[in-house]
């Protein structure tokens, strides 16, 4: 990115700040593991669906007066540890546009934060564009994508809306052009504590002590390729079997970790059984979990609320979310 | 085995036939996979403990005027597959016999049958004993142990009290001589309906289509090896922690496989939490599942009680049983 002096950057900044939406997504093919710990790359390909329902809205201002960074998360101010990951990125975009000022940072989820619904995705896409519109920057998408996936790997997808990609080793995503109107994603939300084990640290033992590491680096790709082959051709019900394998074998590699990683709580297992029984009596529905005990199932439209009915009927489910593909990460014009 | 001739054998069968008795066994070290599927000779080592709770006993009677091997299972006859291969291992000893005659097979168990609690182990040990007693032969307990696994792998552990040791590829069981008065297995029993896909049918998927497989075949051997160390050494937690790791690499391989398998019921992962809390609080005590929803807890004579009421109060757990190390099969005498 070509750099700029200090001077022409601060002329740029509007004082106002800037606003910026991202959407969640959810990943048909997993990702898990970094192929480079130091820049944050990841080590199998994944393609996700970015959701409608899940959003992060971040407003970043750059302020001369101002004597550090502040972050707000969810109306509170952010504990350290997202605190300092939010100021690495902005420090990324004040060397882009060489800019010395630091930052207000005020950031919401319309969904429970580190519970396994990817809120670091939709926070870390939203951070990312605000950032640069702050700091009087306008870059491609593949760049914003870029930026968000140093700070969290998934956030890279949800740059874009839609299905996306995300390549073994790629520095950035990339939309794949496949109308998703049909389909539904019907998330069952069972827990809103945050999780045990969060995903880096939990991806990070699984590459240390996990003998199935190795296999999951093989299979990884394969299922990826099956599923993209299969989303290409409509061909839904395999699409379907290879986000299930995918899910599974994540879960798997990680239940052979020593310590073992689960993130199975049992309404995780009632909610699955549910979508198998769901499928046994001919309703499309497959099931896929991320880094959470929350249940994800793809359907289509006209079966998203037969599936909803279902899964709310599930003991230990709190509540039932239906969502339509989102769009990608935009900023927020005022009214 | 020496062959005798018809004419000896009848001379030699006791008319009143021959009862025997056999013990379940828990594997703290898994097996899981053939090595030959014809001969059925298991692909990696396991290590079990002999349970005096869990018991079959069965009655063999060779009969000159029965028209057909009739096979009763708790008072009722049994199914197709279960009474096929019993004849199987009737077969074998009437062939080592030199025997012609059909036999009465009268078979009970004091615990669920195939509901993953090992039902096959007990039945076979019991069943190859009583078979040989009934047909006049008394072969030494390694024969004994090679029959029974021609039938059930895990039944070869049957045929010993205590631990017991099945090397990859071998015909036979062996016991390990290493006190097992301090021990206590507690079964927390979760469901008592016959388990989803039987352990073979599920061994060969797993066998087939899991990318895990090859990963599983070269890590048990090694959990095998740490667990059997510890336990000479006396070194109880790393005996937990490799008993953990066993059962979950297991477990891990199966969901891997096309289309996965799932032994884990909401009650197990809740009981493997109650475990794990239990843990925390300073109670020796570690889980281990097999092909079903039941977990085994792995804990001390004094400890036992404790962790017998902490798994009463998890929902779904319908009965939970406290047993110690049981002896080896052996022939039951009339009294």
């Amino acid at each position: 990115m070509p750099s700029v002096t200090k001077d022409s950057a601060e002329a740029r900044v509007p004082p106002a700040g800037c606003r910026a939406l991202a959407h969640s997504n959810i990943a048909l093919a997993k990702y898990w593991g970094k192929r480079d710990i130091e820049r944050n790359l990841p080590d199998v390909p994944s393609l996700s669906l970015t959701l409608a329902a899940l959003s992060t809205t971040t407003l970043v201002r750059f302020d001369p007066d101002a004597r550090a960074d502040e972050v707000t998360l969810n109306g509170a101010p952010a504990e350290e540890g997202a605190a300092a990951k939010i100021r690495t990125l902005l420090d990324r975009v004040r060397r882009e546009a060489g800019l010395a000022w630091h930052a207000q940072v005020i950031t919401g989820n319309d969904f429970p934060t580190a519970s396994g619904l990817a809120s670091s995705a939709s926070g870390f896409a939203a951070l990312a564009l605000a950032a640069l519109g702050a700091a009087g920057l306008s870059w491609p998408s593949p760049a914003v994508s870029a930026l968000a996936r140093a700070s969290s790997v998934s956030a890279a997808r949800s740059i874009f809306g839609g299905f996306v990609a995300l390549e073994a080793g790629a520095a950035q995503a990339e939309p794949v052009a496949i109308d998703t109107t049909a389909l539904r994603m019907v998330i069952a939300v069972t827990q809103t504590a945050p999780k045990k084990v969060g995903s880096t640290q939990g991806m990070l033992r699984t590459q240390d002590t996990s003998p199935y590491y190795e296999a999951w680096r093989s299979a990884a790709p394969r299922i990826y390729s099956e599923l993209r082959g299969a989303l290409a051709r409509g061909d839904l019900e395999r699409v379907g079997e290879a986000m299930e394998q995918s899910t599974l074998c994540m879960h798997a590699t990680m239940l052979a970790a020593a310590p073992a990683i689960s993130y199975f709580s049992p309404q995780t297992i009632a909610a699955m059984d549910c979508v198998r029984d769901l499928r046994a009596a001919g309703t499309f529905a497959y099931f896929t979990m991320d880094a959470g005990p929350h249940v994800k199932v793809l359907t289509l439209a006209d079966r998203a609320e037969r599936v909803r009915r279902e899964l709310e009927t599930v003991p230990g489910v709190h509540r039932v979310l239906v969502s339509a593909a989102g769009a990608g990460a935009r900023i927020v014009e005022e009214p």
